[in-house]
């Protein structure tokens, strides 16, 4: 499919299809970064396959592959904790997506807002 | 190794060490954001394996393993286009990390300062 392009900023912004998406890595599923609309604090990673990618577009919130349960999964869908997509970004190598999201209540299933509440030990800066 | 903690904003932060990692999935990969100090915005994603994380601890410079060339590949390192860590937070599953860097030049190999410049289709949003 031919891509279409708009002036954002400015810079040329391509728009893809979901046909444009390269599934192969990682048997059928990309890595997918949440990360929520306006102060740009990433929130979680999840994987999707091409199923959850189109229910993502069709309904706004954003889907993903569950990997442990091995189905697909609105993020929410029992705790509430709903992700409403702005816009979907799709890196350089088409393999890896970027949901930008308005997030209802905490992203992690432990209560934090965000799954990376943890740090690794660094030496050069902790010490 | 036990856990030490420290309060930072409101919320107590984990430290991990590489050894608390959870390298099962993928091969002994993981994914790792890269996201720019201050702006907060992603640069990139690829992937790390044990020793990869090791040279980015010891060296404050983004490492990472090639998936195509299959080599630990230091960011930057032909290219100059490094990545200093500021710091390296982990997931709560362990299985993913997140590198905020204070990036040298473009981050994609593209020439665009972050490798997700394109969009996807976005029936909700586009039309």
């Amino acid at each position: 499919m031919p891509n279409t392009t708009f002036e954002k900023s400015e810079k040329r912004i391509e728009i893809l299809s979901v046909s444009d998406l390269d599934f192969e890595n990682f048997s059928g599923l990309l890595p997918v970064i949440a990360q929520e609309h306006g102060s740009g604090r990433i929130l979680m990673l999840a994987y999707a396959n091409l199923e959850a990618v189109r229910k993502t577009q069709e309904t706004g919130y954003a889907h993903y592959w569950s990997r442990s349960r091995k189905t697909l999964w609105k993020k929410g869908a029992t705790s509430g904790h709903v992700q409403q997509i702005t816009e979907v970004l799709v890196d350089c190598d088409k393999d890896t997506l970027l949901y930008k999201v308005i997030q209802t209540g905490p992203a992690c299933h432990t209560g934090a807002k965000s799954c990376f509440y943890r740090k690794l030990h660094f030496e050069t800066i902790e010490n």
